[in-house]
């Protein structure tokens, strides 16, 4: 089914989701992607990504006489302008480093024509740590995740044990804890754990996560 | 109204998010966040956020009654976790300096509470800039964007002047074309523009972004 992407502008009143929903549901469309924008001095904005079968611009058309829609617009989609996700996350110190040689490395493939982000978020702490790995699974677009750090393990390793039966990638630094024994693949250079981060995620590179599971470097 | 996280995990068939969201408009839920996440080898989620009146469980036991509804569980919000988020984007080199100092930085304030997320993405190219930055503000929970490398105009300068209208504040390192001149500050050293990035969002930070319009340094 083709693909579609539209921007609304709504007024900040519940039900509107539901009347949009609705409309996508009775032309059964495929949803694949919402997003809903707060602004502090103006509408909100509902982003919507879909596939369906039926003539887009009818689906637009009625879209657009939900109640409390003021406006709706084609708009490119976000997978092809954002692409696919690395997600950093650990101590400030080696979340850089990391970040350096994965933001490097993406520069080389994304002037070939991939599409990847690299996000980040330096956070200590075993709770805020274990939380926000969990959470990875939740973000659109991951593929990967990094963890930098010096010492990380208990709720954390279990953290990372869900998130890989999930199907997540793992890249761990070399580091005291637990957590290196749980991920897909073990880097001591924070640089090098960037660049092979991309490089697994990368359809422009040739590096197979799977042949390295276990590995350490 | 109190504010709540639900992560559901549903069959992949059109009308799900129809049936979810009408038990919420039913409940005049206001809904603030939506995620649909898609795996290649298991059921769908769908992850919502909303404040609601009613009493949380019971709206949770209706949500999960909902047909193609396998399983909801409460769940900590995205908000709480990731926080506020800054964008960079444009060329590798500088885009792995200003992350460097915006990483470094956000580590300080994380530590004393903050939650602030440093996401980039390396991009060349006056179309692609272009449209990533009108893009930024249709991505959740961003505060700040700020660009970097050595040459950008045209209609990425069209483009940040567009979505400073809609409130979004822009760094842009010194460089050539007309970019710095859309900018809310312009900044030469990569690392400093990623610490005044973060400065300018932090609420343990003491630096106001509207005192520094159109600087430069």
């Amino acid at each position: 089914m083709p693909h579609h992407a539209v921007l609304t502008t709504v007024s900040n009143q519940p039900g509107i989701l539901f009347g949009l929903t609705k409309v996508l549901a009775d032309r059964r469309a495929n949803i694949t992607y919402v997003d809903i924008i707060h602004h502090p001095d103006r509408d909100a904005e509902i982003y919507l990504e879909f596939s369906v079968d039926a003539d887009a611009d009818l689906v637009v058309a009625e879209l657009g006489e939900v109640p409390g829609v003021a406006r709706v617009e084609a708009t490119p989609s976000f997978g092809k302008i954002y692409g696919k996700r690395i997600i950093i996350m650990g101590g400030g110190a080696q979340v850089g480093q990391v970040a350096l040689g994965a933001i490097t490395e993406a520069d080389r493939h994304n002037i070939r024509g991939e599409r990847i982000s690299i996000d980040t978020i330096p956070l200590v702490g075993e709770e805020a740590l274990a939380s926000a790995v969990r959470a990875v699974v939740r973000l659109p677009r991951v593929q990967l995740l990094v963890l930098a750090g010096s010492l990380m393990g208990g709720d954390i390793a279990k953290a990372v044990a869900e998130v890989r039966r999930k199907g997540l990638i793992v890249i761990s630094l070399n580091m005291a804890g637990s957590v290196p024994d749980e991920a897909d693949l073990v880097v001591s250079d924070p640089v090098q754990a960037g660049v092979m981060a991309v490089m697994a995620v990368a359809d422009t590179a040739r590096f197979d996560i799977v042949r390295q599971q276990n590995k350490r470097y």
